[in-house]
């Protein structure tokens, strides 16, 4: 069963704001009931698979925290320890949160809009200081220190702040022989792959990570990366990405 | 809201095997729909009081888990960081896991079986080494010293090891300013409440901690026991520890 120098991925279920087409980033919405069986269906495609773990990084965003809470029951591992932090969360949109995409585009153009969405380096409007919406206002995000919490983010920002998270959180981890879940976002998992594959700035903006199909990455003995694969049946995880890609998520 | 040295104790909501009136002990069976639904009105009842928390320590057994999740979810303190330990598991009932009481009544004798469930300092039968309910073979105990590992637990035996978690796990978090709560057992609380109020060997025994009902307790500013009560209404937290001794669980 113990596959050292394995580590898996898996991006929350459906939310309700997938559901609604909103711009979600921080905000803390629920999964929808579809989400939570996606990600019941990620534990049992795990547990199918023999899979087990050690430990579980989670983001500090509901979604994902109830993902791996369905998957890990499911599993019978819910008494993992769990360890959580906002460098896993999704890219922060800005003041585009709580938007609708459609009539986003209507206000702002479809053009600048896609590039909000798409380019590697432009981040959408901050979030002025004093929106409620703005994280230094919320509580959990209270012990990050006022320079690391953005207001919005471009993917280049989520590769910054989570890769430094795989180095510290989660490599060590690894090099002590755990098996290791992360359960997190479409841009943080993103941003993951991007380092551990060396992907391009331009490529990395067309790869489409489905929800609640677990990716399973391999490591090589230097904790680098060595091939992966998505469990399950190879022409779900491709439907579901291109899904995702359709949604422009 | 911050309300310095108070930490709040919940025991878990009904299980399958309350339901049952069979001896759960370190048996890891899940809530009921009932005990979900407590577990939800603990969070409502937190939050209606205006508390709030840094930090939750459970059992590993998922009867816990799911009631510091649920009620967590619906404070909106989903994520919160968690720590878990077995010295906050409940009693192990030993041999007697997974018997129905009454049936173990009519096999021992209602005198025997009433010392096992009510002295302090006589454990019920152990487990033999190779029953394949025993502790060391499930892997969430592989890190636990087998010398602290029961085979069957008294009250005794959970106050030597559920104090030690107390100091070394609990106080820590609470000497730095942390808001505290813990979810955790019928015993295990029990344990707390002897070692924090002095209570007698006799005493305890004949104390009974409702499900579902949070306790708060109050410390000096020595982390020493200066009061305690439990939230809500106190004839509905006095009814359920009546019903919880008449189960005489």
């Amino acid at each position: 069963m113990t596959r050292p120098n394995e580590v898996v991925l898996l991006r929350h279920g459906e939310s309700t704001w997938n559901l609604e087409n909103r711009f979600s980033g921080w905000t803390d919405v629920p999964l929808t009931a579809g989400g939570e069986d996606e990600a019941v269906s990620a534990g049992i495609l795990m547990a199918g698979e023999g899979l087990s773990f050690d430990i579980v990084h989670t983001s500090l965003l509901r979604r994902a925290i109830s993902t791996a809470n369905l998957a890990l029951d499911r599993m019978d591992l819910h008494w993992l320890p769990i360890r959580r932090s906002w460098r896993l969360n999704e890219r922060h949109y800005g003041g585009l949160q709580g938007l609708n995409k459609k009539e986003t585009a209507a206000l702002h153009g479809a053009d600048q809009v896609f590039q909000w969405r798409r380019s590697y380096a432009v981040p959408p409007p901050a979030l002025e200081r004093d929106d409620p919406r703005h994280p230094r206002l919320d509580r959990r995000y209270q012990d990050v220190a006022a320079a690391d919490l953005p207001a919005s983010e471009c993917l280049a920002d989520v590769v910054a702040r989570a890769v430094p998270y795989w180095k510290a959180g989660i490599m060590p981890d690894l090099s002590s022989g755990r098996r290791v879940l992360v359960v997190a976002h479409g841009n943080s998992i993103r941003a993951l792959l991007k380092y551990l594959k060396g992907i391009g700035d331009e490529e990395i903006t067309r790869l489409n990570i489905p929800t609640g199909i677990p990716l399973v990455v391999e490591l090589d003995g230097d904790l680098e990366y060595a091939g992966d694969r998505y469990l399950g049946d190879p022409a779900v995880a491709e439907a579901a990405a291109a899904a995702v890609a359709a949604q422009a998520g």
